[in-house]
Protein backbone atom coordinates (compact mmCIF):
# COMPACT_ATOMS: atom_id res chain seq x y z
CA UNK A 1 0.00 0.00 0.00
CA UNK A 2 1.32 3.40 -0.88
CA UNK A 3 1.22 5.72 2.22
CA UNK A 4 0.22 9.39 2.09
CA UNK A 5 2.62 11.38 3.59
CA UNK A 6 2.15 15.29 5.71
CA UNK A 7 4.36 17.85 4.73
CA UNK A 8 7.66 17.44 7.01
CA UNK A 9 7.42 18.83 10.91
CA UNK A 10 10.36 21.00 12.07
CA UNK A 11 11.42 20.29 15.88
CA UNK A 12 14.71 21.63 16.66
CA UNK A 13 16.76 20.44 19.94
CA UNK A 14 19.86 21.18 21.65
CA UNK A 15 22.24 18.05 22.92
CA UNK A 16 23.59 18.27 26.55
CA UNK A 17 25.45 16.23 28.60
CA UNK A 18 22.66 14.23 29.33
CA UNK A 19 22.59 13.08 25.97
CA UNK A 20 26.09 11.91 25.52
CA UNK A 21 28.00 8.52 26.64
CA UNK A 22 31.92 8.26 27.63
CA UNK A 23 32.71 7.79 23.38
CA UNK A 24 31.96 11.08 22.71
CA UNK A 25 28.96 11.46 21.01
CA UNK A 26 24.92 10.94 21.44
CA UNK A 27 24.04 7.55 23.12
CA UNK A 28 22.20 5.69 20.51
CA UNK A 29 18.81 5.03 22.12
CA UNK A 30 18.57 8.87 22.83
CA UNK A 31 17.69 9.17 19.06
CA UNK A 32 14.45 7.45 19.85
CA UNK A 33 13.85 9.64 22.67
CA UNK A 34 14.28 13.04 20.18
CA UNK A 35 11.56 11.00 17.54
CA UNK A 36 9.46 11.29 19.99
CA UNK A 37 9.63 14.15 21.28
CA UNK A 38 8.99 15.95 17.51
CA UNK A 39 5.92 13.54 17.30
CA UNK A 40 3.90 15.17 20.53
CA UNK A 41 5.08 18.05 18.90
CA UNK A 42 3.17 16.98 15.86
CA UNK A 43 0.07 16.08 17.95
CA UNK A 44 0.19 18.27 20.81
CA UNK A 45 1.40 17.51 24.50
CA UNK A 46 -1.99 19.13 25.52
CA UNK A 47 -4.34 17.21 23.23
CA UNK A 48 -2.09 13.65 24.46
CA UNK A 49 -2.50 14.67 28.10
CA UNK A 50 -6.18 15.22 27.40
CA UNK A 51 -6.93 12.00 26.00
CA UNK A 52 -4.92 9.63 27.97
CA UNK A 53 -6.94 11.76 31.42
CA UNK A 54 -10.41 11.80 30.24
CA UNK A 55 -10.07 8.96 27.35
CA UNK A 56 -8.14 6.79 28.42
CA UNK A 57 -6.56 6.56 25.92
CA UNK A 58 -2.87 6.80 24.65
CA UNK A 59 0.10 6.12 21.76
CA UNK A 60 2.27 2.69 21.67
CA UNK A 61 5.41 2.72 19.49
CA UNK A 62 4.43 -1.02 17.70
CA UNK A 63 7.90 -0.78 15.78
CA UNK A 64 10.79 1.55 15.22
CA UNK A 65 13.67 1.51 13.07
CA UNK A 66 17.24 3.43 13.12
CA UNK A 67 20.26 4.26 10.83
CA UNK A 68 22.71 6.38 12.55
CA UNK A 69 25.31 7.50 9.56
CA UNK A 70 26.76 9.94 12.17
CA UNK A 71 27.72 10.96 15.69
CA UNK A 72 26.12 13.52 17.16
CA UNK A 73 27.81 15.86 19.51
CA UNK A 74 27.29 17.61 22.52
CA UNK A 75 25.97 21.43 21.80
CA UNK A 76 25.01 19.99 18.37
CA UNK A 77 21.78 22.42 17.52
CA UNK A 78 19.44 19.91 15.56
CA UNK A 79 16.81 19.70 13.19
CA UNK A 80 14.59 16.67 14.18
CA UNK A 81 12.31 16.28 10.35
CA UNK A 82 8.92 14.04 11.30
CA UNK A 83 6.21 13.61 8.39
CA UNK A 84 3.13 10.91 8.97
CA UNK A 85 0.58 8.55 7.34
CA UNK A 86 -2.67 6.78 8.51
CA UNK A 87 -2.02 3.30 7.90
CA UNK A 88 -5.53 2.62 9.31
CA UNK A 89 -7.61 3.82 11.97
CA UNK A 90 -5.42 1.85 14.48
CA UNK A 91 -2.00 2.89 13.42
CA UNK A 92 0.49 5.68 12.03
CA UNK A 93 3.46 5.24 10.60
CA UNK A 94 6.48 8.68 11.20
CA UNK A 95 9.01 9.00 9.05
CA UNK A 96 11.88 10.69 11.02
CA UNK A 97 14.99 12.11 10.81
CA UNK A 98 17.85 13.86 12.16
CA UNK A 99 19.79 16.94 10.72
CA UNK A 100 22.91 18.46 12.16
CA UNK A 101 23.56 21.96 11.01
CA UNK A 102 24.84 22.61 7.42
CA UNK A 103 25.16 18.65 6.91
CA UNK A 104 24.53 17.45 3.90
CA UNK A 105 22.47 14.21 4.43
CA UNK A 106 20.39 13.12 7.79
CA UNK A 107 22.89 11.90 10.64
CA UNK A 108 20.18 9.83 11.61
CA UNK A 109 16.95 8.14 10.13
CA UNK A 110 14.42 5.79 11.18
CA UNK A 111 10.55 5.03 10.85
CA UNK A 112 8.30 4.45 13.84
CA UNK A 113 4.95 2.62 14.03
CA UNK A 114 2.41 3.46 16.49
CA UNK A 115 -0.61 2.06 17.54
CA UNK A 116 -3.82 3.57 19.56
CA UNK A 117 -4.52 2.05 22.60
CA UNK A 118 -7.17 2.28 25.73
CA UNK A 119 -6.08 2.11 29.13
CA UNK A 120 -6.48 -1.33 29.11
CA UNK A 121 -3.39 -1.52 26.82
CA UNK A 122 -5.93 -2.72 24.20
CA UNK A 123 -5.51 -1.97 20.54
CA UNK A 124 -8.35 0.78 19.83
CA UNK A 125 -9.47 3.18 16.49
CA UNK A 126 -7.96 6.90 17.23
CA UNK A 127 -10.67 9.17 18.14
CA UNK A 128 -12.68 10.86 16.39
CA UNK A 129 -11.29 14.40 17.12
CA UNK A 130 -7.65 12.96 16.88
CA UNK A 131 -7.93 11.84 13.08
CA UNK A 132 -9.40 15.52 12.11
CA UNK A 133 -6.56 17.54 13.73
CA UNK A 134 -3.92 14.86 12.08
CA UNK A 135 -6.12 14.73 8.58
CA UNK A 136 -5.51 19.19 9.04
CA UNK A 137 -2.23 18.77 9.81
CA UNK A 138 -1.68 16.24 6.53
CA UNK A 139 -2.97 18.47 3.94
CA UNK A 140 -1.38 21.47 5.78
CA UNK B 1 16.45 14.01 67.10
CA UNK B 2 18.38 11.37 67.19
CA UNK B 3 17.31 8.96 64.32
CA UNK B 4 17.87 5.08 64.80
CA UNK B 5 19.27 3.59 61.63
CA UNK B 6 19.06 0.10 59.65
CA UNK B 7 22.14 -1.74 59.49
CA UNK B 8 23.67 -1.01 56.17
CA UNK B 9 22.35 -3.02 53.34
CA UNK B 10 24.24 -3.67 50.18
CA UNK B 11 23.10 -3.45 46.03
CA UNK B 12 25.59 -4.00 43.06
CA UNK B 13 25.37 -2.44 40.09
CA UNK B 14 27.70 -2.29 36.91
CA UNK B 15 28.01 0.83 34.61
CA UNK B 16 27.29 1.44 31.15
CA UNK B 17 27.61 3.41 28.07
CA UNK B 18 24.00 4.86 29.01
CA UNK B 19 25.60 5.92 32.53
CA UNK B 20 28.43 8.46 31.30
CA UNK B 21 28.51 11.22 29.48
CA UNK B 22 30.88 12.60 26.93
CA UNK B 23 33.20 13.65 30.02
CA UNK B 24 34.36 10.30 30.80
CA UNK B 25 32.99 9.49 33.91
CA UNK B 26 28.98 8.62 35.14
CA UNK B 27 26.65 11.85 34.56
CA UNK B 28 25.92 12.67 38.29
CA UNK B 29 21.78 12.84 37.98
CA UNK B 30 22.52 9.10 37.54
CA UNK B 31 23.78 8.69 41.35
CA UNK B 32 20.01 9.68 42.51
CA UNK B 33 18.80 6.70 40.21
CA UNK B 34 21.27 4.65 41.78
CA UNK B 35 19.91 5.26 45.38
CA UNK B 36 16.40 4.68 44.35
CA UNK B 37 17.20 1.49 42.59
CA UNK B 38 19.18 0.52 46.05
CA UNK B 39 16.02 2.02 48.12
CA UNK B 40 13.92 -0.58 45.80
CA UNK B 41 15.82 -3.55 46.92
CA UNK B 42 15.17 -2.51 50.36
CA UNK B 43 11.98 -1.96 50.48
CA UNK B 44 11.05 -4.79 47.75
CA UNK B 45 10.12 -3.95 44.02
CA UNK B 46 6.97 -6.13 44.42
CA UNK B 47 5.86 -4.40 47.90
CA UNK B 48 5.97 -1.17 46.17
CA UNK B 49 4.10 -2.69 43.16
CA UNK B 50 0.96 -3.74 45.55
CA UNK B 51 1.16 -0.93 47.61
CA UNK B 52 0.54 1.31 44.66
CA UNK B 53 -2.06 -0.86 42.78
CA UNK B 54 -4.41 -2.08 45.41
CA UNK B 55 -3.58 0.69 47.92
CA UNK B 56 -2.78 3.65 45.78
CA UNK B 57 0.11 4.65 48.12
CA UNK B 58 3.88 5.90 46.72
CA UNK B 59 6.68 7.21 48.13
CA UNK B 60 7.62 10.75 47.08
CA UNK B 61 11.43 11.74 47.16
CA UNK B 62 10.85 15.30 49.02
CA UNK B 63 14.54 16.22 49.59
CA UNK B 64 18.05 15.10 48.43
CA UNK B 65 21.14 15.39 49.06
CA UNK B 66 24.69 14.22 46.61
CA UNK B 67 28.26 15.10 47.33
CA UNK B 68 30.61 13.29 44.08
CA UNK B 69 34.11 12.80 45.75
CA UNK B 70 35.37 11.03 42.63
CA UNK B 71 34.38 10.23 38.93
CA UNK B 72 32.87 6.49 38.15
CA UNK B 73 33.97 4.90 35.15
CA UNK B 74 32.49 2.66 32.45
CA UNK B 75 32.82 -0.91 33.34
CA UNK B 76 33.00 -0.08 37.32
CA UNK B 77 31.68 -2.17 39.64
CA UNK B 78 29.60 -0.43 42.29
CA UNK B 79 28.54 -1.57 45.87
CA UNK B 80 25.36 0.84 46.50
CA UNK B 81 25.28 1.43 50.26
CA UNK B 82 21.71 2.26 52.27
CA UNK B 83 20.77 2.53 55.75
CA UNK B 84 17.65 4.25 56.44
CA UNK B 85 15.35 5.30 59.65
CA UNK B 86 11.74 6.12 60.80
CA UNK B 87 11.94 10.35 61.29
CA UNK B 88 8.00 9.87 61.56
CA UNK B 89 4.52 8.17 60.15
CA UNK B 90 5.32 9.75 57.30
CA UNK B 91 8.55 10.30 56.51
CA UNK B 92 11.88 8.13 56.20
CA UNK B 93 15.32 9.10 56.16
CA UNK B 94 18.12 7.39 53.67
CA UNK B 95 21.59 7.41 54.03
CA UNK B 96 23.21 6.30 50.56
CA UNK B 97 27.02 5.67 49.74
CA UNK B 98 28.14 4.52 46.51
CA UNK B 99 31.74 2.46 46.69
CA UNK B 100 33.97 1.95 43.62
CA UNK B 101 35.75 -1.85 43.97
CA UNK B 102 38.78 -1.60 46.33
CA UNK B 103 38.31 1.96 47.14
CA UNK B 104 39.26 3.96 50.60
CA UNK B 105 36.38 6.24 51.38
CA UNK B 106 32.96 6.76 49.62
CA UNK B 107 33.04 7.49 45.99
CA UNK B 108 29.26 9.32 46.25
CA UNK B 109 27.36 9.69 49.90
CA UNK B 110 23.79 10.83 50.00
CA UNK B 111 20.84 11.37 51.88
CA UNK B 112 17.47 11.31 51.16
CA UNK B 113 13.75 11.89 52.49
CA UNK B 114 10.80 9.95 51.38
CA UNK B 115 7.47 10.96 52.20
CA UNK B 116 4.64 8.75 51.59
CA UNK B 117 1.40 9.91 49.68
CA UNK B 118 -1.63 8.48 48.43
CA UNK B 119 -2.64 8.44 44.79
CA UNK B 120 -4.51 12.04 44.85
CA UNK B 121 -0.48 12.73 46.01
CA UNK B 122 -1.79 14.20 49.32
CA UNK B 123 0.98 12.82 52.60
CA UNK B 124 -0.03 9.73 54.15
CA UNK B 125 0.97 7.89 56.64
CA UNK B 126 3.10 4.41 56.00
CA UNK B 127 0.75 1.63 56.08
CA UNK B 128 1.12 -0.78 58.94
CA UNK B 129 2.09 -3.74 56.62
CA UNK B 130 5.05 -1.60 55.51
CA UNK B 131 5.95 0.18 59.12
CA UNK B 132 6.03 -3.87 60.18
CA UNK B 133 8.05 -5.52 57.30
CA UNK B 134 10.86 -2.19 57.49
CA UNK B 135 10.86 -2.01 61.15
CA UNK B 136 11.94 -5.61 61.12
CA UNK B 137 14.68 -4.83 58.57
CA UNK B 138 15.83 -2.02 61.14
CA UNK B 139 16.27 -4.88 63.83
CA UNK B 140 17.54 -7.27 61.53
CA UNK C 1 30.99 34.24 53.80
CA UNK C 2 28.25 36.42 51.97
CA UNK C 3 27.74 35.22 48.59
CA UNK C 4 27.22 37.57 45.86
CA UNK C 5 24.82 36.47 43.24
CA UNK C 6 24.21 36.95 39.25
CA UNK C 7 20.47 37.89 38.69
CA UNK C 8 18.25 35.64 37.85
CA UNK C 9 18.39 33.64 34.23
CA UNK C 10 14.80 32.08 33.02
CA UNK C 11 15.26 28.66 30.89
CA UNK C 12 11.90 27.41 29.49
CA UNK C 13 11.45 23.49 28.82
CA UNK C 14 9.00 20.98 28.41
CA UNK C 15 7.91 17.60 30.10
CA UNK C 16 7.81 14.50 27.87
CA UNK C 17 7.20 10.88 28.25
CA UNK C 18 10.74 10.44 29.03
CA UNK C 19 10.88 12.83 31.99
CA UNK C 20 7.77 11.13 33.83
CA UNK C 21 7.68 7.00 35.66
CA UNK C 22 4.51 5.19 36.35
CA UNK C 23 3.56 7.39 39.50
CA UNK C 24 2.48 9.74 37.13
CA UNK C 25 4.76 12.37 37.70
CA UNK C 26 8.65 13.94 37.02
CA UNK C 27 11.21 11.00 37.94
CA UNK C 28 12.80 12.97 40.68
CA UNK C 29 16.79 12.55 39.18
CA UNK C 30 15.45 14.51 36.34
CA UNK C 31 15.16 17.30 37.92
CA UNK C 32 19.09 17.67 38.13
CA UNK C 33 19.05 17.06 34.36
CA UNK C 34 16.90 20.21 33.83
CA UNK C 35 19.31 22.59 36.15
CA UNK C 36 22.03 21.66 34.40
CA UNK C 37 20.45 22.14 31.07
CA UNK C 38 19.48 25.61 32.59
CA UNK C 39 23.63 26.40 33.93
CA UNK C 40 24.57 25.58 29.89
CA UNK C 41 22.75 27.75 29.03
CA UNK C 42 24.03 30.51 31.17
CA UNK C 43 27.49 29.28 30.39
CA UNK C 44 26.83 28.54 27.07
CA UNK C 45 27.19 25.02 25.48
CA UNK C 46 29.96 26.10 22.88
CA UNK C 47 32.26 27.99 25.44
CA UNK C 48 31.79 24.29 27.24
CA UNK C 49 32.61 22.23 24.43
CA UNK C 50 35.58 24.49 23.62
CA UNK C 51 36.91 24.92 27.27
CA UNK C 52 36.65 21.10 26.80
CA UNK C 53 38.01 20.31 23.63
CA UNK C 54 40.61 23.07 23.64
CA UNK C 55 41.66 23.77 27.26
CA UNK C 56 40.66 19.94 28.11
CA UNK C 57 38.82 21.90 31.21
CA UNK C 58 35.48 20.92 31.90
CA UNK C 59 32.80 21.14 35.48
CA UNK C 60 32.02 18.68 38.18
CA UNK C 61 29.40 18.81 40.24
CA UNK C 62 30.58 18.40 43.71
CA UNK C 63 27.43 18.44 45.89
CA UNK C 64 23.98 19.07 45.42
CA UNK C 65 20.89 19.30 46.96
CA UNK C 66 16.99 19.03 45.76
CA UNK C 67 13.93 19.87 47.22
CA UNK C 68 10.57 18.66 45.64
CA UNK C 69 7.73 20.31 47.02
CA UNK C 70 4.96 19.57 44.12
CA UNK C 71 5.38 16.78 41.56
CA UNK C 72 5.66 18.00 37.76
CA UNK C 73 3.29 16.36 35.50
CA UNK C 74 2.90 15.14 31.73
CA UNK C 75 3.30 18.16 28.98
CA UNK C 76 3.96 20.88 31.90
CA UNK C 77 5.80 24.07 30.45
CA UNK C 78 8.73 24.43 33.01
CA UNK C 79 10.31 27.60 34.12
CA UNK C 80 13.68 27.14 34.99
CA UNK C 81 15.20 29.58 37.05
CA UNK C 82 18.86 29.90 38.02
CA UNK C 83 21.61 32.72 39.79
CA UNK C 84 24.89 31.77 40.07
CA UNK C 85 27.56 32.82 43.05
CA UNK C 86 31.50 32.59 42.51
CA UNK C 87 32.98 30.45 45.57
CA UNK C 88 36.39 31.00 44.75
CA UNK C 89 38.73 30.33 41.98
CA UNK C 90 37.75 26.86 41.20
CA UNK C 91 34.31 26.60 42.82
CA UNK C 92 30.70 28.04 41.86
CA UNK C 93 27.53 27.83 43.73
CA UNK C 94 24.15 28.13 41.90
CA UNK C 95 20.92 28.41 43.17
CA UNK C 96 17.90 27.22 40.63
CA UNK C 97 13.91 26.77 41.08
CA UNK C 98 11.54 25.26 38.93
CA UNK C 99 8.81 26.56 38.43
CA UNK C 100 5.41 25.45 36.78
CA UNK C 101 3.09 27.99 34.83
CA UNK C 102 1.08 30.01 36.99
CA UNK C 103 2.67 28.26 40.53
CA UNK C 104 2.69 30.63 43.88
CA UNK C 105 5.94 28.74 44.19
CA UNK C 106 8.81 26.82 43.13
CA UNK C 107 7.67 22.88 42.58
CA UNK C 108 11.38 21.75 43.10
CA UNK C 109 14.29 24.17 44.41
CA UNK C 110 18.09 23.35 44.60
CA UNK C 111 21.29 24.32 45.22
CA UNK C 112 24.93 22.77 43.10
CA UNK C 113 28.30 23.66 43.96
CA UNK C 114 30.37 23.01 40.44
CA UNK C 115 34.18 22.68 40.85
CA UNK C 116 36.74 23.38 37.74
CA UNK C 117 38.83 20.07 36.79
CA UNK C 118 41.45 19.67 34.21
CA UNK C 119 41.22 16.31 31.78
CA UNK C 120 43.13 14.11 34.52
CA UNK C 121 40.22 14.81 36.60
CA UNK C 122 42.48 17.54 39.15
CA UNK C 123 40.93 20.27 40.79
CA UNK C 124 42.30 23.58 38.60
CA UNK C 125 41.60 27.12 38.97
CA UNK C 126 38.45 28.39 36.29
CA UNK C 127 40.12 29.84 33.23
CA UNK C 128 40.40 33.96 32.36
CA UNK C 129 38.11 33.56 29.75
CA UNK C 130 35.17 32.00 31.63
CA UNK C 131 35.31 34.23 34.65
CA UNK C 132 35.81 37.29 32.33
CA UNK C 133 32.36 36.06 30.66
CA UNK C 134 30.63 35.03 33.89
CA UNK C 135 31.63 38.10 35.74
CA UNK C 136 30.11 40.23 32.97
CA UNK C 137 26.74 38.25 33.49
CA UNK C 138 27.12 38.84 37.20
CA UNK C 139 26.83 42.40 36.83
CA UNK C 140 24.12 41.79 34.75
CA UNK D 1 23.95 -13.81 2.79
CA UNK D 2 23.38 -16.70 5.61
CA UNK D 3 24.28 -15.71 8.93
CA UNK D 4 25.69 -18.35 11.16
CA UNK D 5 24.58 -17.55 14.68
CA UNK D 6 25.67 -17.98 18.29
CA UNK D 7 24.02 -19.81 21.06
CA UNK D 8 21.34 -17.32 22.69
CA UNK D 9 23.19 -15.38 25.63
CA UNK D 10 21.06 -14.54 29.03
CA UNK D 11 21.00 -11.37 30.77
CA UNK D 12 18.56 -10.79 33.88
CA UNK D 13 17.66 -7.03 34.75
CA UNK D 14 14.77 -5.61 36.98
CA UNK D 15 12.76 -2.87 36.02
CA UNK D 16 13.01 0.52 38.26
CA UNK D 17 10.90 3.31 38.24
CA UNK D 18 13.58 5.30 36.13
CA UNK D 19 12.48 2.51 33.29
CA UNK D 20 8.54 3.35 33.49
CA UNK D 21 6.54 6.55 32.16
CA UNK D 22 3.10 8.00 33.41
CA UNK D 23 1.55 5.25 30.84
CA UNK D 24 2.39 2.79 32.99
CA UNK D 25 5.08 0.63 31.03
CA UNK D 26 8.43 0.46 30.24
CA UNK D 27 9.33 3.30 28.13
CA UNK D 28 10.18 2.37 24.63
CA UNK D 29 13.81 3.67 23.83
CA UNK D 30 14.93 1.80 27.28
CA UNK D 31 14.65 -1.39 25.16
CA UNK D 32 17.42 -0.37 23.47
CA UNK D 33 19.28 0.49 26.70
CA UNK D 34 18.48 -3.46 27.81
CA UNK D 35 19.69 -4.70 24.42
CA UNK D 36 22.90 -2.68 25.14
CA UNK D 37 23.42 -4.08 28.70
CA UNK D 38 23.38 -7.51 27.39
CA UNK D 39 25.89 -7.21 24.50
CA UNK D 40 28.20 -6.08 26.97
CA UNK D 41 27.97 -9.06 29.14
CA UNK D 42 28.82 -10.59 26.00
CA UNK D 43 31.70 -8.73 25.10
CA UNK D 44 32.66 -8.45 27.95
CA UNK D 45 32.88 -4.43 29.83
CA UNK D 46 36.30 -4.89 30.90
CA UNK D 47 37.48 -5.91 27.37
CA UNK D 48 35.15 -3.20 25.75
CA UNK D 49 36.73 -0.71 28.31
CA UNK D 50 40.15 -1.88 27.40
CA UNK D 51 39.81 -1.70 23.68
CA UNK D 52 38.57 1.91 24.22
CA UNK D 53 41.69 3.44 26.03
CA UNK D 54 44.39 1.61 24.97
CA UNK D 55 43.59 0.29 21.29
CA UNK D 56 40.75 3.67 20.78
CA UNK D 57 38.62 0.98 19.41
CA UNK D 58 34.56 1.11 19.77
CA UNK D 59 31.52 -0.27 18.76
CA UNK D 60 28.81 1.79 16.87
CA UNK D 61 25.16 1.12 16.59
CA UNK D 62 24.41 1.58 12.64
CA UNK D 63 21.11 0.13 12.56
CA UNK D 64 18.42 -0.95 14.93
CA UNK D 65 15.30 -2.67 15.04
CA UNK D 66 12.68 -2.99 17.59
CA UNK D 67 9.02 -4.93 17.76
CA UNK D 68 6.90 -4.32 21.13
CA UNK D 69 4.50 -6.99 21.30
CA UNK D 70 3.54 -6.36 25.13
CA UNK D 71 3.94 -3.69 28.08
CA UNK D 72 6.80 -4.42 29.99
CA UNK D 73 6.08 -3.22 33.53
CA UNK D 74 7.42 -1.93 37.46
CA UNK D 75 9.18 -4.52 39.19
CA UNK D 76 9.55 -6.86 36.17
CA UNK D 77 12.44 -9.48 35.99
CA UNK D 78 13.18 -9.78 32.59
CA UNK D 79 15.29 -12.23 30.71
CA UNK D 80 17.15 -10.37 27.78
CA UNK D 81 18.15 -13.28 25.11
CA UNK D 82 20.76 -12.06 22.84
CA UNK D 83 23.16 -14.38 20.14
CA UNK D 84 24.88 -12.73 17.44
CA UNK D 85 26.52 -13.22 14.28
CA UNK D 86 30.00 -11.62 12.37
CA UNK D 87 28.37 -10.31 9.07
CA UNK D 88 31.90 -9.12 8.43
CA UNK D 89 34.94 -8.24 9.92
CA UNK D 90 33.74 -4.71 9.81
CA UNK D 91 30.31 -5.70 11.55
CA UNK D 92 28.27 -7.56 13.40
CA UNK D 93 24.86 -8.64 14.19
CA UNK D 94 22.62 -9.05 17.19
CA UNK D 95 19.14 -10.71 17.30
CA UNK D 96 18.00 -9.63 20.64
CA UNK D 97 14.67 -10.48 22.80
CA UNK D 98 13.23 -9.49 25.86
CA UNK D 99 10.90 -12.23 27.55
CA UNK D 100 8.66 -11.89 31.38
CA UNK D 101 8.29 -14.39 33.76
CA UNK D 102 6.49 -17.25 32.38
CA UNK D 103 5.22 -15.44 29.19
CA UNK D 104 4.59 -17.58 25.89
CA UNK D 105 6.19 -15.04 23.84
CA UNK D 106 8.88 -12.28 23.30
CA UNK D 107 7.55 -8.99 24.76
CA UNK D 108 9.74 -7.37 22.65
CA UNK D 109 12.28 -8.20 19.80
CA UNK D 110 14.71 -6.45 18.11
CA UNK D 111 18.12 -6.46 15.63
CA UNK D 112 21.11 -4.59 16.18
CA UNK D 113 23.85 -4.06 13.41
CA UNK D 114 27.25 -2.63 15.27
CA UNK D 115 30.58 -1.87 13.67
CA UNK D 116 33.84 -1.21 14.86
CA UNK D 117 35.43 2.21 15.03
CA UNK D 118 38.30 3.63 15.89
CA UNK D 119 38.74 7.12 17.62
CA UNK D 120 38.18 9.31 14.60
CA UNK D 121 34.86 7.87 14.39
CA UNK D 122 36.41 5.80 11.10
CA UNK D 123 34.50 2.57 10.37
CA UNK D 124 37.99 -0.19 11.29
CA UNK D 125 38.33 -4.24 11.16
CA UNK D 126 37.10 -5.90 14.44
CA UNK D 127 40.89 -6.20 16.61
CA UNK D 128 41.88 -10.02 16.28
CA UNK D 129 41.60 -10.21 20.06
CA UNK D 130 38.08 -9.29 19.72
CA UNK D 131 37.51 -11.81 16.89
CA UNK D 132 38.85 -14.62 18.84
CA UNK D 133 37.29 -14.33 21.74
CA UNK D 134 33.74 -13.50 20.41
CA UNK D 135 34.76 -16.62 17.87
CA UNK D 136 34.84 -18.63 20.93
CA UNK D 137 31.56 -17.80 22.29
CA UNK D 138 30.71 -18.01 18.48
CA UNK D 139 31.36 -22.30 18.76
CA UNK D 140 30.23 -22.08 22.56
Amino acid sequence: MQLSFSPWFHFQLQIYYEDTDFSGVVYHPNFLKYFERAREQVIGANELKRLWHSDGIGFAVYRSELTCQEGVEFADILDVRTRFAFESKYRTVWEQEIWRENAARAAVSGRVEMVCMNSQRQLCPMPATLLEQLGTQLRA
